[in-house]
């Protein structure tokens, strides 16, 4: 019997994660990996190269688990897939067959359309080692940085990049807040007041109208008339998904959002899979199509297309979203709706809140006020959104929320979950902060006073 | 119309708990807690006071949330309850009437059943402000301590008398491990290396056979002969519901156990509640009782029976038991059943495990391993149990764990959850534990190499 032949091209979190999945269900196939990059970085982990962790070395996902699992890898870029005879042209000019195949070939940056985008020193973040090796070197030598967008991304890249001593570093927002995509008006006052604390500055709600210079970046001159100096510039104002190949192989592809998936990963073509940045999510409340360019969600999806290959038995309807990130001591934290989107997609909502130290008593070391803010539907009591600001446990307080809402509970069925605490590692029982929020909702504020 | 009567026997996190519920729901009642301590102790803060927080006022329950809420506090202790007549009788010969009662009466610690055990200086530990000031000052003119019992309480004890100059530290455990009620093998091993790194003595599989002393303890001999000096003992040997007031009233109770009570909290008289430690638990595998000690637990209860009283709202059908506790660096944490306690009721299981940094790239400041070990029933898949070892994540973690035991996740639900990742905080989204294992669970171990 011929082996079957898999074949996933891109190789970052997604390409990878499908692979190791597939040979978990299929001993026997041939799985190869195709993608252009030799040495792939850890996504998240970019913006860390240009402070704690100084070296884009360091930010490198280990390809041994490849090898391990008797997964091929092959440096170079697929050109053209033949969905009808099965095959792919690749720019080294190979002809490679499959059975079956998992595109996940990720995201590039959003270029914004501002005049002088392209101007020497201005970087949107391309994770491409090299390339930020060459960003690396820059800023090595620059003064005065600039960074063009106020999301997750951005303020992580200017938070890194304001620990270099005698680096001016200065964010542009256009929304009013920063992180306001991501979460409610008041964590994203908190996140900024942190950032300005550290030396980092702001400027929300403006337009940037045009990037300036002669030979390489000189300032950013904003629609206000404001000219702000820089000699680096970075752009991060989102991304796109990459979706030429899948376009011109003819599948189905949403040119803004993405390749067209169903619950199973498939997309259009029987044996074509996708996972990851390159495909088109949508919002689990509403199912409405939306870009969701997070790791996370790209290694669930690949799982999923990596078992369901030959066979259903997987499935993911919706993303739910699920974020966190960290700027010195204050991390956040958020997972499905904001009150904004929510409100914005006229969902009745109930917002509650509790606030309590991470540990018990308040007197020990290191203890950090930690607030948890749920969103639930008014019709039917689910939870449809969290938010969590405080310290090193945030990452997994907000994965709890989001489990909790992925798994459809409800605020009195929160209220009186199990949960375990310790002194040293949580809030205390009474004032455990998800539980409290949930009674919070279910009983009116002004009878209790906390 | 007269206000109704609601009056709470004990005063600790489940008391407390349990009145402020009932303040959300009765909004017009009076209520009452009546307890025997001036200020109480938050219970798992204790053995902190002897080392991190250093005085027992450090260690003590707000009571302004009782005032701030129209909840009367009565420092009196309840010496009868006639049912019938629905009145109680107190120590300082007061009678109160009540329309529905909460009992949350705690627990006391067993005493082993050791000659000795009464000597001076050997203390059990009772959760009293001033009992706990006389161990202190013992302490502090102490030598050699010695610690009866190595469960959670007893080497956390353990830990914090360590962090005294001078004081020379020893634990002594009947079981082949320490912790071993609550983790399996390989947990409690690793919890015994930091112990002993950190320079306290452990001495596994030893039954105490007396404590020697003439006006105070001396020493303790083992049944092996060996004799171990100590100035200090403290006896960490469980705890035991606190029932007498409820068996004296005609209430249904489980002597070793605690007061019965039906997944309302409803007592076998329909008027009195009971929450907390002074209740029996079910195991939420065979709802057979149990004796399950925790204020996390109890606090659960307290808000089913506060928001019960006067009408059925809230209903918890068993205890999942969710533990964490931290030594040094090295924090661990079990839900539900371990592999030892899952076996030794025949319930056939698969067990898997996922070991990642708890940052990515690992190579981020003050990564620090984590290890998922995750327990299914093979026959439904579904998660009845896991335990954690990691850093100060590690408590929210086992609680995302105890999320999926409750709502009855099988494996093949969890490898394709949808979680959020970030570099500073959890492990890398290829990586994550609870979904690697959840996979592992599912595939056989020998197709992939991670």
């Amino acid at each position: 019997m011929c082996k079957k032949e898999i074949l996933i091209i891109g190789g970052s979190a997604a390409g990878i994660t499908a692979a190791i999945t597939a040979r978990r269900y299929y001993s026997d196939a041939r799985i190869t990996i195709i993608r252009k990059e030799k040495e792939v970085l850890i996504p998240c982990g970019i913006p860390y190269i240009f402070g704690t962790l100084g070296s884009a070395e360091e930010d490198i996902i280990a390809d041994t688990v490849l090898s391990k699992n008797n997964i091929e890898l092959i440096i170079d870029e697929v050109i053209s897939i033949n969905k009808g005879n099965r095959i792919v042209k690749t720019a080294d000019g190979k002809t490679l067959k499959y059975d079956k195949m998992i595109l996940a070939t990720g995201s590039s940056p959003s270029i914004p359309p501002i005049p002088g985008s392209d101007i020497e020193n201005v970087f949107p973040i391309k994770k491409e080692i090299n390339y930020i090796k060459k960003i690396l070197s820059r800023v090595n030598v620059s003064k005065n940085v600039l960074i063009i967008g106020g999301g997750f991304i951005g303020l992580e890249f200017a938070d890194e990049l304001n620990k270099k001593k005698n680096l001016n570093v200065t964010v542009i927002e256009l929304l009013p807040y920063c992180l306001l995509l991501a979460c409610d008006d008041e964590f994203c006052k908190k996140v900024e007041k942190a950032l300005i604390d550290r030396g980092i500055n702001l400027l929300t709600e403006r337009k940037s109208k045009a990037i300036l210079g002669d030979k390489k970046v000189e300032a950013v001159e904003l629609e206000n008339g404001q000219r702000i100096n820089a000699d680096l510039v970075i752009l991060c104002t989102g991304i796109h998904p990459n979706i030429n190949l899948a376009l011109n192989a003819g599948l189905m592809v949403d040119r803004r959002k993405g390749i067209v998936v169903n619950d199973f990963m498939m997309t259009s073509d029987n044996n074509i899979f996708a996972a990851g940045d390159c495909t088109q999510k949508r919002c689990y409340l509403s199912g409405a199509p939306i870009v969701m360019g997070l790791a996370s969600i790209g290694s669930t999806q690949a799982r999923i297309a990596g078992a369901n290959l030959f066979g259903v038995r997987r499935r993911m309807e919706c993303a739910v979203g699920i974020f966190s990130t960290r700027f010195g001591e204050l991390a956040v934290g958020s997972a499905g709706l904001t009150q904004r989107a929510a409100e914005g997609n006229n969902i009745d909502v109930i917002i509650s809140q509790a606030i309590a130290p991470d540990k018990h008593p308040g007197y020990l070391p290191e203890t950090c006020e930690t607030g948890v803010k749920l969103i639930f539907e008014r019709d039917t009591g689910l939870l449809i959104g969290g938010q969590v600001y405080g310290g090193a446990s945030v990452g997994e307080l907000i994965n709890f929320i989001g489990s909790l809402i992925q798994t459809k509970k409800r605020a009195d069925e929160i209220c009186t979950f199990q949960i375990g605490t310790h002194p040293l590692l949580t809030a205390s029982p009474m004032a455990y902060q998800i539980i409290n929020a949930s009674q919070v909702a279910l009983t009116d504020l002004r009878k209790v006073r906390l």
